[in-house]
């Protein structure tokens, strides 16, 4: 069994070297050299993904990634292996009957520049981030280090154990693309229980809860408009303009009607568009998102945000090509696995830190995974393990409490055997 | 022949009764009655107008205007010979060989509140505008009278011509409506010489130019836009917001590309929308217009416009119903008669005041006219005959030097014989 | 004592001559006649108004209703005492110590052409609206008679009570227009309980609730553009276009960012601009309104519809000017009034039926009322009396049941003892 | 005297290594090398720029070009001798009394990827573009030659002259940015005759014109807003949507009302805007250009302009930073300079192909040289050196028939001893 130590020295070497979504090469490659070392035989790459069901994935990135990890020392033989793809699973199969339990962690970063200042702990003591602009600021390398104890203590008393137990770690859930190919693989579909985690909120250390509150249903949309460039100083009306569209879906898209008081979001993030000052802009480009308490919330909010999309290019004469960059659905957790959930906790934490927290926690895109599961009749829920942190998720100066990590495991120890069963 | 006194006082009579387009029923009876009763037997009303072209015409205004006409003392079974359209034609048949000459004057006023104030003459002296919103504040009063007179002077001398003149009073001029229909009954498809006139322009009294200027080709739309009504403060979502749609339609036209260094106009004059308050609007009405130097820049700005009205209307899931309620071309004279009218001119006036004049006319639906002319082969030109004014054209002062209306007659006294020739 | 049917032929007098805010002349008379037939001495008019704080009011209608309400056999004399002003006051002095009860009914119609049609029941009776475009399409005619009742014996037992009682008619609630008039006089100054009603909602005749849901705080706006008016065919950069700016402010207000998760509501509603096709439009006028679950929530859409209207007209130079044309607040009903009116509802109805109802309710004025007398420490809450109906509010063919008089009477007459005591 | 291939040579040493606007370092150290070459002692750099006036110059990529530079073999010390600005100037001073004339030639590329293909000229000799990125496909290599020619040949011919000869060589014609900072030196203002010109338009080589047409006026605008990020999906009402204001601002300025028959431009040709999908987005960039005719058509376009970016702004609450990034006023050619120009094209090339071209040219910032000559009273105008070109200015398969420097040449041996006079 790894050391607690030897757990925390893991996760800060996930942390000093964080991987953006599609782009976990080296964490990958960390992740089944680890597991190896138990003496297991994960899948990964493109074994683990569906690339038909693929979102928000740049390949000129994934390139520069695939060197990079060349040169962090990764094997080039192991890339080949991956067929570009990231993720890992790691199936325990005991032999013995019954159920079918999943467990998910997700493994990459964020695009946000990590501080490198004094009295930040990752810069003092020499673990922050050497991967400029990616950092992990919102706890996935506590996520994967705690997938790997809960591997290593499954695998160390496998023979306990009855039925079968899938642990799962995810690439690319910012921006929530990672979850629908995954799932599209099948891997979830004899799967009787599901559980997924995350750690922080700045609760106090201890704190776990099945039942952590509300997530939004999500659909992110990338929307290209294509005109036609005209010199704007000679004859602008030959000219198509993109800019002019995309400015009229950003207005447009922000102004879709709201249901009263139901719970909706939307962001048009980004707009770029033009080629020159005296061009007529022939291209534009635009990251939007729409979200929903419901996924039948989130699905109006979508199908308003495509028809603004649509009626703006048509005004100004464009073409635009619309597509799906992520998606998560609404979260509604089963009560048995609440419960067991609950179980397990109490016998980890006080009575008073295992309780409902009423977190508004935008979107997550496990809750795919969790309705594939639970449409063949499968229960689950997501366990929030609280924790205190330096800084909000996302900011620079991010930083969790490293006991979480042998708190969750503790956890998975108390509800795996209850699952699953003892032989 | 009516003397100059007796046309004066026949201007001044339509002065005080002035009607607006589609609603000349008094003054198309006063204009038969003239005529009668210089022994002539002119065609007027649904004879003169083809119904299929009529547009911008509101039938309930039609139906109050029939009944004030009624109340005038307008006989009821000639308003039933009119058959609810305006508008006469006299037609000379000398029944000798020769040219056929068209001449057209316009008929309708303009919907402003005449001043009644001391100091303008038309009150001052009796005779402002008894049909309150209505006046001839652009001087059709008095093209009106010219025709009168010119009929008067044709009828005297009929048996020195040779070939056929056809003199035409016009309805609904403003918002250049009423030359499409006229034009689409036949009545100019065998026409050899056309010419239309305007008085005014404050020019020095005696200018007579065979070369105005420009006019532009126009367009003149309505856009009737049709969503769902809903309760705002309930459940807006349900609606179908209508008054969102004329609003982007309205930004969106307003920001049409032009070409550069072309002559272009464009407005949205008028848009009424919604029901009340707390309803999203289920309507919308817009009234536009689109116009350029020539009839292919006033075709794109008019497509233009059409795009993005029912770009709009798909924008907010509305329907949309796009109506022409007027249109003018371009304006391009024919040489051969703008010398023969410069001839006339020169007889009437000095070589000074008989000049080109370069003005910009905005939209003249007489182009109508003279295009069909010129389809077969025919000539014409539109003739300025300027005068001094006491305000500007459409304003609730304007009032004109009547002694314009004897220049015009001389005028055509030289034309017509120049024309149809003399026997 | 009035009786049932007594008060059923009043209701439907009030419903047949329906009047909508701000012009309930008719009504005010007939309040106050029947009051006065009780010997009451009832204030109203200007006196219960403060018109500093009068919103939403037309000065033509009201000159327009009054010369109605002359051809209604109004005597001249009290129209004339009215002030310009509708609304009544009863108050009840018993000269024995005790707290201050207010009630408040209100009296006027909405803009809605009742159906005239065959299986309504006040066409098929024969006392539906004689006042084409209004109707008691939302139940104030029976509020009033409600009012009329609780008077009637508050009148007859009045020596038996303790305290001060206030019976409110308030005119102009559609709009959320008439209650802070009222308030500014001071008439809630020194209540200690207050209520007000509401009947209807199709709930079972019989249902009565202190707890009916939620009312959104809320704010009417008019907006009124300025720009100038230029010839568009001529010089439109001379004009200053304020439909655009008003079409630019409808579409931004929509456009407003809305707290996720909280009650937010807004809505443009109208939208009437310009003068004429060929006209740059001098002028716009935009009726819109804002709600919030919380008067902070209110304010933020207020302050930001305001921003937008600004800056829109800044955008094409135009000047605007909004006006504040209606208000309601946040609805935050006290535990101890509540209480006692389950008291009282328990003595009227059954247990099942007095209960919380949860109704999302949009705006109700009432709302300033309460304020304003829990600003000094006084309580209070609203009480929806639910009743069948055949339509729902607002709608052309809207009837109730009228059984729900009856009841309102015997829950005031359980309530009001238990509040200002007997002697 | 340099022989026309080595002017050949020059040009297509300049060609194949063309720096854009404000970057020109080896451009400017080529020409200086080449005007000591010839004796002359050049001041250039610092010396003739007034950064004060600089517009639309990126301090990155100045120093990208610096070092650039250094590796293409420009003296560390000459680089330092720049300060940092690029353009050279030689001044003849001829000791006699006289006119003082100067002549314009610029020198900076445009941003456009040359063709690396079979068939383009530049590229079959091995000459085309080193710089990826960059093309001197405007013909600035040959205005450059042409002014080396010019300045070889009057060095070689000074002691037969009078009065003072300035020979300027501008940087960042392209977006008319350099002539106002050179302008600002005071360089201009003790000319007298003042002369710009550009090669090309594909006409006949051997057309000389000194009447080509119109340019506009343009102002050059950049608007930076400034808003304040907030999570989408947690808290939008926190932040300030820069991204909707600076679509706001390129819709409104795209609606900007035109005077109608005048010649005016207008285009955002960029936006860029937001940090991600899930972020309110804080900031937006936008490059816009405006045009008139005349200077007051231009300044009514920038106000309006100006007008509709602050208040976009102020409707999302953002701040906006409005620069000029560039300008050039209208062209005003003097009589006498133009016939001087033609007597000097009569004896280099045929009547015929010596003529006004009525050319529409877009904006030259040459026009604020030619404003600061004449301001005082000096003379001047621009002419064009037609010639075939292998395809349109700025394409990026460009080219030009380079006979044109040798005709210029001759045509400016003409002109100068005209204007300057022999001793």
């Amino acid at each position: 069994m790894l050391t607690e130590n030897e757990l925390i020295k893991f996760r800060r070497e996930l942390h000093s070297y964080p991987e953006t979504g599609w782009c976990e090469f080296v964490t990958t490659h960390k992740i089944v050299e680890k597991l190896r070392s138990f003496g297991l035989d994960p899948i990964y790459g493109r074994q683990v993904i569906n690339p038909e069901f693929v979102a928000g994935r740049n390949p000129a990135k994934v390139e520069e990634a695939k060197k990079a990890a060349l040169d962090k020392g990764v094997p080039p033989e192991f890339i080949e292996s991956m067929q570009d793809y990231t993720g890992v699973a790691a199936i325990f199969e005991t032999g013995r009957p019954g159920p079918v339990l999943a467990i998910r962690f997700d493994m990459d970063c964020v695009d946000v520049d990590e501080a490198h200042e004094a009295g930040h702990r990752p810069f003092d003591e020499g673990w922050a981030s050497t991967n400029p602009g990616h950092m992990h600021s919102c706890g996935h390398d506590g996520h994967t280090t705690m997938g790997i104890a809960v591997c290593n203590w499954i695998q160390e008393n496998l023979d306990q154990f009855c039925g079968t137990i899938k642990v799962v770690f995810q690439p690319a859930e910012e921006g929530v693309r990672g979850a629908r190919p995954m799932t599209e693989t099948g891997i979830f579909d004899d799967v009787d229980f599901f559980f997924g985690n995350h750690l922080g909120f700045n609760l106090p250390t201890g704190t776990i809860s099945p039942e952590p509150g509300v997530f939004l249903a999500s659909t992110k949309l990338d929307a290209t408009f294509t005109g036609l460039a005209a010199h704007s100083g000679a004859d602008p009306q030959k000219g198509k303009n993109a800019l002019l569209a995309g400015a009229a879906a950003a207005l447009a898209i922000h102004g879709i009607t709201r249901p009263i008081g139901e719970v909706t979001a939307l962001n048009v993030g980004t707009l770029v568009a033009g080629q020159g000052r005296n061009v007529v802009a022939p291209n534009a480009f635009m990251q939007l998102e729409v979200r929903g308490e419901t996924e039948e919330l989130n699905a109006y909010m979508r199908d308003q945000a495509i028809r603004k999309i649509k009626a703006s290019a048509d005004m100004y004469d464009c073409q635009v090509d619309i597509v799906k960059a992520g998606e998560a659905t609404e979260f509604k957790p089963d009560q048995e696995a609440i419960e067991l959930a609950y179980i397990a906790a109490r016998n980890v934490t006080t009575e008073e830190l295992a309780r409902p927290l009423g977190l508004k926690l935008g979107s997550e895109d496990c809750t795919i995974m969790l309705r594939r599961v639970q449409q063949h009749g499968g229960k689950g829920t997501f366990v929030v393990f609280g924790c205190r942190t330096s800084a909000g998720h996302h900011q620079r100066l991010f930083d969790f409490d490293e006991e979480v990590i042998g708190i969750a495991l503790r956890f998975y120890q108390n509800l795996i055997p209850m699952i699953v069963g003892i032989k």
